[in-house]
C-alpha cells in the first residue's frame, strides 16, 4: 500500500526563521462569541479533524428557536454558553450555515446519562457546566474541566486523527458516551445512517452518513482506547428497525459487537483510579474505517499526548513564522489569530493512502496532489486564495487540482461552487471558482494543465442549467423576474468572466479572451443612470419597479444592499466609476456610504450582519463590499482608501471572543485582515495587482516559498499615522497606487511612509 | 485491474455430454403460484442478477393486510396475479422472509404515470395488465406482453448484468421508468438513501442502500440505454429534503443530471417509431457505479440480446447435463426444474474485478475462489449444500470460503447464520455453517484451510451472547424461560456439535472430537419419556408445563412442533430411537405421523404450512422433518422408507405453477426432490453415508467433477413400483440401507430393482 506522508512533505519547506514562539499571539477564541462562527478547538493547518467543544446540540425535530440556533451555532460553539455537551470531531470555521459535528465524545461518571440534558438543567443530561477560568485554548491544544464531573478533558490533532486525554477522578463508574446522534445542523434529523462495531476492547470503528448541508455525506471513524473497555452498549433511537424474528433472543444492547440505525448512542464502561487518565485516537476517513484505521496507524503510532500537541504546535509555529510581523501587542494579536485562521479551510480530503470519496461516490486517488475539499467560494475567492498565492502557493495548486478532480467527477461538469466532502451544496452564487484558478494561474502557482483548467472554467460558466446563466447568456444580465438575487449574480458573473478572460489571455487563448472580455462588461446591463445603482432588471428589459437601495434580501441581491453592491465591478473601476458619473461624484458616493445612519429596521431583515460588522452602510461583515474601501485609489482622492482600511482595521478586529465584525467566513475575513494590515490588496483577484491601502503593522517580513524575502517596513507608524507619504520598492519610489505580484515574489523592501495629515 | 473471467473459467469445465436440450423441461413458473415463493424471471447459474416481472409493489405504509403481503411477494410475483408494475433486478429463490427487488424498470407509453397503480384499477398507475398466455418463462429469458402498452417485454441476464429489451409501438411519447422507491419488503419505508446521475445520454448511475432483511444494504447500478434519452426527470418523494438556499434557483427535477433522496423515481423519455426496441443493459455491484459499469464492461460489451440469452441457456444446459435423467415427462420436468431452482442461490457476490463489501462495510478482494452470498442455511445445510458436494463441490468449496471470510469479518467472529449482501440477518436457529463445512471437509470437497475451518466453528458454537448457547454450555440444553424456541435449538445444536466432531476427526483433532462427541448427545436432555416426545425444559430442570404437542410457535419449536421436531436426532437415529422405546414402537409413532389427521386450527396458526405441504402431520413444506421418511431405515421396516418417499415426491412436487408444496428455501425443497428421485438422501451431512430409498427416475448418468460417472439405473421401475428389491453397486448387492460419499465418487453403476411389492 502507498502511503503518502504529507506530513513529512511539508516539513521539507525551508526552515525560514527560528521559532519564536509566535503562536502565543493566536488565540482560537477570537470569533467564538456572537457572529465569528469560529471554534476554540484543536487542529492543525488545513486539518480534516477538527476537534472542539461543542456547547449546545440542536433537538432532533424543528421548534420555534431552531433557526436562529441553527445559525448560531454553525462551528458548535458560543462563548456565552455555560455548559459543554461534548467534543466533537468536524467543524466549519467561521461559515454563516452548518453542518458537521460529527462524533461527539463525552466522558461523565456515576450515573449513566445518555441524553445531552438542556443549558437551563445541565443536571438532566450529561453536559457538564464549565469555566472560561479553566480554558485553554491554543492552535492545536485546548483544554477545559468539566466541573460536573471533576474530568479534565484535553483535545490535539493530527491532520486525520484527533487525541483525547481525560483526566478522570477514582471512580467505578467512568463512561465515555459516543453520541452519533450529536450533529451540528440537525434539521428534521439529518442523520440517514450510522453503523458501529466493536471490534475488540480498545478499538471502536463505524460511520455516520448525513443529508446536511451536504446531500450525501459519510464520514467513517476508528476509535481507539489506551485502556481496555469494561463493558459497553448502545442506545437505538432509529425509528426504522432492523428485522427481527421473534425467536431472536439476542440483547443487542449490552457488549453486542455490532449495531446500525438511524439515532444512535454508545458507551464505554470503564473504573478509574484517582487522576487517571483515559486517551482516546479518534481517526476520521472519507472512505473506510479500513483507512480510517490505517490513517491512525500512521499519524499517531503510539500514545503519546504531548508529542502530538507538540508536532502540532511545531507545524502551526512554521506557518506563522512564514510572515514575521513587528507592531504592537493588539495587532501582533489579531495578525497573528487571523494567519491561523486562514490556514484552517480548506481541509485535506483523503487518507494517508491518497484515497478520498469523489462527488460520483465512487473512491478516487489523489496522484500528485493534495485533495482539499471546504470551498467557500463566493467568500474566498476574494482575498484568501489569493493570500495562498502569495504565502502557499504549493497548497494553492493542490487546491485548483482539487477543483479540477471536482470537475471531472461533477455530474453537471462544472467546477465546485461551495464543495465539502464529495457535495456540491450550490451554496451562494457565482462560479467563482475560475476566480481561483485564473489567479492561480495568472500569478504561476497552477500550470500543471492550464489548457484544461481553462475549459473547466468555460464549461462551468456556460452551464444553462445552473442559477440564470442561460437568461444571462441570452440577455447580457440575469432577469429578476426568472431568477432572484438577479444584480449580485449579473455582476459576479461578469467579474468570472473577465477572470476568465485574464486566464484565456495568460496560455494564449485569444479567441475566448476577447469572447469573456466581452461578458465581462455585462455590468453594465444593471447599471440604472436615473438612480445611480446596479438595479434589478427584468425580462422585458426595464428595471424593477419597486426598488430599495438599503434592502437585501427579496431585492435583487443577496447578502448585501444596493449601496454595497452597486460598486461590485472589481475588474473594472475606472469604467464603473466613469458610469457612475466620474471621480469625484463617486468619491462623494463612497463617501455616502461610510457616513450614512441607517435605521433600525434594517437589521431586523437579515440573520448575519449587526452593527458590529458595519461601518455607516458599508458592511465589512459580508464580502461583497471587500474591496469597495480601495476603490477610493480610483478617485483623486487615495488617501481615504488609506484612512477607510485602517479604520475598518480597527473596528472589526479585535483579539477577543467577540473580535470579529461577522462571520470569518472560512478564513475571508482574516485574509483581508492580513492583507489590508500589511498595506495592499488584491482587489481583482485574475490581475496580478494589488491596490496599496495603509499598513497596521510595523514592519513584516514574508518568507516566499521562492525562497525569497519580501520585507516591509514603516516610517513614523503610529495609529494615528495612518496616511501613506510615500511608497519605495527597493529604494524607488512607487508612482501609482499598486504594486505587482511579481514586485512582491521578487523579495526586497517595501517601505510606507506613514502620516498622522494628508 | 485485475479482472477474473469466472465466466470463461467455469467453461472450462469438460463438457460431459452433447447438448440434448434439457432445459426444454425446465418450467421457471413453477412454484410462482401460492406458497413456492420462486420467480418466474431470467438469471444464469448463481447469478447476482435476477431480473424478473414483479406483480405487486407493497405500500410504503404498514397497513392491514400488509403482513400477509408482505409474505406473500416474497419473490415478487404471485402467478393468479393480473398486472406486472414492472421488472425489477434481485430476487431470493423460494425464501420465507423477503427483500430485495432493487430497480424496478417499467416501458410505457402515453401520460407519464411515476406510481404503480393499484390491481383493481391498474390505469391509475403505470402498472399494465397481461396474460400468461403471453408469458414465456425459460432459464435466461422471460418475455410478455404488456397489454396496456402494447410492448414487447423480453429480459435475459449475464451473471452480473440484466439486459432489457423492450418492443414498442410507434408513439412520440414512450418512457422507461426507473422506480427506485419499488422494492420487496418495504417495511415502514426500508429505503435508507439513493443516488441517481445521469452520466450522458445513455448512461445512468446510482446505488439503493435500504434497511430491510439486510440491515445495512447497498446496491449500486449502472444503467445504459440503447438509445440516446431524449429527455428525463424525477419524482422526489423523500420526507427529508435536502438544504435549499432561496437564491437557487435550479429546476432540479427535469434534466439535472443528479438526484439524491430516500424515496426517488426517474424517466426517461423517448420517441419511438413502429416495432422499434429500446434495450438497457442494467449492471449491479455491491462495491461501486465504477464496479457497475466495469461489469457491464466486462460482461456486455455490445447490445446483441440473443446472443446473451443463448450464452446464458448453453450455461444452463451445461449444469443441467451434469446429471441426464430418464423417466416419465412429468419426472423428467420436476427433476430439471428442481435441478434449476437448485442453481439460483447462493448468488455470487463479487464484481469481475473480485471485489465486494464485506461484513465490516470494508471493500474486500476475494483471491483465489469466487465469493458468494444468499446462505439460508438452516434451510440448505440438510440437502442443498450436500448436493453440491456431489455434482459441485469447486463452487461448495467457495461457499466454504465465502464462509469463513464472512467469519473473519463479523464483529461476532461468528460463522454466517443467514447472510445475505454483507448483512447477517440472524433469521432462524443453529449454527449450521458448521453442518456445511464439516461435510464438505468430511468428503473431501474443501481442504484449503480445514484447521482454520475447525476453528470457525469452534468460536461459532461458543458465542455466549448468541440466541441461548450460554445457557446449552451450562445445561446441556436450552431452557424454554430463558429463549423461546429451546428445543428445536437444543436438538439442532446437538447435530451441530456433532458435525463438529466429524470435522475434528477428520483432521485428527482427538480433543475437540471428543468433546464435540460429548455435546452432539445433548439431544437427550430434552427428551421426555412420559410422554415420548422432545419437550422444552425450564432453567430448573422441570420439564414446561404446558405442552401441545401440536403447536409449534410459542411452544418450544419452531416451524415445526413436537411431533416433527421430536425426531430431529439425524446424526444418532439408532439411539434416539432406542431412546424412543426401540425400533417396533418407533416405526408405530411414524406411521401415526404420516397418516394422522390435523384439526383446521393447526393451520390457523402458521404463514407457512398449509395442507399442500403436509402428509398427514409430516410437514414436507417446513425443513424440520426432512430426514424422517429415511428414518425407517433404522427401524425393521426400511420398506416404509420407499413408500414414504415416493409419496412425498408425488405429492409435493408437481411441474405446475403451484407445484411446490412449500417455499423452495433457497434450493432446499429442489435438493431433496433430486437426492430422493435418484434413490438416496443424505440424512446427517457430515457423515459419508446417503439413506437409499426409492428412485423416481428411470436411469441417470451423474457426470462428476472427478470425470468419473455414476450410471443408477433401475429394474420394474413404474409408479406402482415403489419397493426395492435390491441394490447393486458394480454388481455387487449392497447388504445395508445406506451408501457412502466414495462409492458414488468412484462412479460405476448403481441398479435399484424394483418392485410393486415387498
Amino acid at each position: 500500500m502507498r502511503i503518502l506522508f504529507l506530513v513529512a512533505l511539508c516539513c521539507c519547506s525551508p526552515t525560514y526563521a527560528q521559532h519564536k514562539n509566535l503562536i502565543q499571539y493566536v488565540n482560537p477564541i477570537v470569533g467564538t462569541h456572537r457572529m465569528g462562527h469560529t471554534y476554540p478547538g484543536a487542529t492543525v493547518p488545513f486539518g480534516a479533524v477538527q476537534l472542539s467543544p461543542d456547547t449546545e446540540t440542536l433537538p432532533y425535530e424543528v421548534n420555534a428557536t431552531y433557526n436562529k440556533d441553527v445559525y448560531k451555532y454553525c462551528a458548535g460553539y458560543q462563548y456565552s454558553d455555560k455548559t459543554i455537551v461534548g467534543f466533537s470531531h468536524t467543524h466549519f470555521s467561521g461559515t454563516g450555515h452548518s453542518d458537521l459535528g460529527d462524533f461527539l465524545v463525552m466522558p461523565t461518571t456515576g450515573k449513566l446519562l445518555l441524553n445531552p440534558g438542556t443549558a437551563a438543567n445541565p443536571e438532566s443530561g450529561y453536559r457538564s457546566p464549565f469555566n472560561h477560568a479553566t480554558e485553554i485554548a491554543q492552535p492545536n491544544y485546548y483544554s477545559v474541566m468539566l466541573d460536573k464531573y471533576n474530568i479534565k478533558a484535553e483535545l490535539t490533532t493530527t491532520t486525520r486523527v484527533g487525541m483525547h486525554q481525560y483526566t478522570f477522578p477514582a471512580t467505578d463508574s467512568a463512561h465515555i458516551i459516543l453520541d452519533m446522534m450529536h450533529g451540528i445542523y440537525n434539521y428534521a434529523d439529518k442523520n440517514v445512517w450510522s453503523f458501529l462495531r466493536v471490534e475488540n476492547d480498545t478499538l471502536v470503528t463505524g460511520y455516520r452518513q448525513t443529508n446536511g448541508w451536504g446531500r450525501t455525506r459519510t464520514v467513517y471513524f476508528a476509535m481507539a482506547f489506551s485502556k481496555p473497555i469494561a463493558s459497553y452498549g448502545y442506545e437505538n433511537n432509529s425509528k426504522k428497525q432492523v428485522y427481527r424474528g421473534f425467536w431472536r433472543k439476542f440483547d443487542e444492547l449490552h457488549n453486542f459487537p455490532e449495531i446500525a440505525g438511524t439515532l444512535l448512542k454508545a458507551y464505554f464502561n470503564f473504573s478509574t483510579t484517582a487522576n487517571e487518565q483515559i486517551k482516546i485516537k479518534f481517526a476520521i476517513s472519507p472512505v473506510s474505517t479500513r483507512n480510517a484505521l490505517l490513517n491512525m496507524t500512521i499519524e499517531v503510532p503510539h500514545w503519546n499526548f504531548e508529542k502530538i500537541k507538540q508536532q502540532g504546535q511545531e507545524e502551526w509555529e512554521k506557518e506563522l513564522a512564514k510572515t514575521e510581523v513587528q507592531g504592537d501587542t493588539e495587532t501582533m494579536k489579531n495578525f497573528y489569530t487571523a494567519i491561523y485562521h486562514t490556514l484552517i479551510n480548506p481541509t485535506v480530503y483523503m487518507d494517508v493512502n491518497g484515497e478520498y470519496k469523489g462527488l460520483d461516490q465512487n473512491i478516487h486517488t489523489a496522484t500528485g496532489f493534495t485533495n482539499y475539499t471546504t470551498f467557500s467560494l463566493w467568500d474566498t475567492y476574494r482575498a484568501l486564495h489569493p493570500l495562498y498565492n502569495l504565502l502557499q502557493p504549493r497548497r494553492n495548486a493542490d487546491m485548483v487540482s482539487s477543483m479540477l478532480v471536482h470537475y471531472d467527477q461533477s455530474a453537471h461538469k462544472m467546477l465546485p461552487v461551495w464543495s465539502n466532502s464529495a457535495n456540491e451544496n450550490w451554496c451562494m452564487i457565482g462560479y467563482h471558482s475560475v476566480s481561483v484558478i485564473a489567479d492561480a494561474v495568472v500569478k504561476g502557482t497552477y500550470y500543471a494543465d492550464a489548457q484544461k483548467a481553462l475549459d473547466a472554467c468555460i464549461a462551468t460558466a456556460n452551464h444553462k442549467n445552473y442559477d440564470g446563466i442561460a437568461h444571462y447568456l441570452q440577455l447580457g444580465y440575469v432577469p429578476e423576474d426568472k431568477n432572484r438575487a438577479s444584480v449580485s449574480k449579473t455582476l459576479e458573473y461578469a467579474y468570472d468572466d473577465w477572470c476568465i478572460a485574464q486566464l484565456a489571455q495568460k496560455i494564449g487563448r485569444t479567441d475566448i479572451y476577447n469572447e469573456y472580455t466581452k461578458r465581462a462588461n455585462n455590468y453594465q446591463n444593471v447599471y440604472d443612470a436615473s438612480t445611480g445603482f446596479m438595479r434589478p432588471r427584468m425580462s422585458d428589459g426595464s428595471f424593477k419597479k419597486d426598488f430599495d437601495v438599503l434592502n437585501t434580501d427579496e431585492a435583487g441581491y443577496i447578502e448585501g444592499n444596493a449601496w454595497n453592491y452597486s460598486l461590485y465591478v472589481p475588474h473594472q473601476p475606472a469604467a464603473m466609476i466613469a458610469l457612475m458619473g466620474g471621480k469625484k461624484q463617486f468619491a462623494a458616493h463612497l463617501d455616502s456610504l461610510f457616513s450614512m445612519q441607517l435605521p433600525d429596521s434594517y437589521f431586523a431583515n437579515t440573520e448575519d450582519i449587526s452593527r458590529d460588522g458595519i461601518i455607516g452602510n458599508y458592511v465589512h461583515g459580508n464580502e461583497p463590499a471587500h474591496h469597495v474601501a480601495y476603490l477610493y485609489n480610483y478617485t483623486n482622492e487615495p488617501h481615504k482608501t488609506q484612512e477607510r482600511v485602517r479604520m475598518i482595521l480597527n473596528k472589526m478586529y479585535h483579539p477577543t471572543p467577540g473580535g470579529l465584525g461577522g462571520n470569518d467566513d472560512c478564513g475571508q475575513m482574516s485574509a483581508w485582515y492580513i492583507f489590508s494590515s500589511l498595506g495592499f490588496y488584491p482587489m481583482a483577484p485574475g490581475s496580478d495587482r494589488y491596490e496599496l491601502g495603509s499598513p497596521a503593522i510595523q514592519s513584516a517580513k514574508l518568507h516566499l516559498e521562492n525562497g525569497k524575502t519580501l520585507t516591509i517596513s514603516t516610517k513614523n507608524q503610529s495609529k494615528k499615522n495612518v496616511y501613506v507619504r510615500s511608497v519605495s520598492l527597493n529604494g524607488t519610489k512607487l508612482n501609482q497606487t499598486y504594486i505587482t505580484h511579481n514586485d512582491l515574489m521578487n523579495g526586497g523592501t517595501l517601505v510606507f511612509e506613514m502620516s498622522a495629515k494628508l
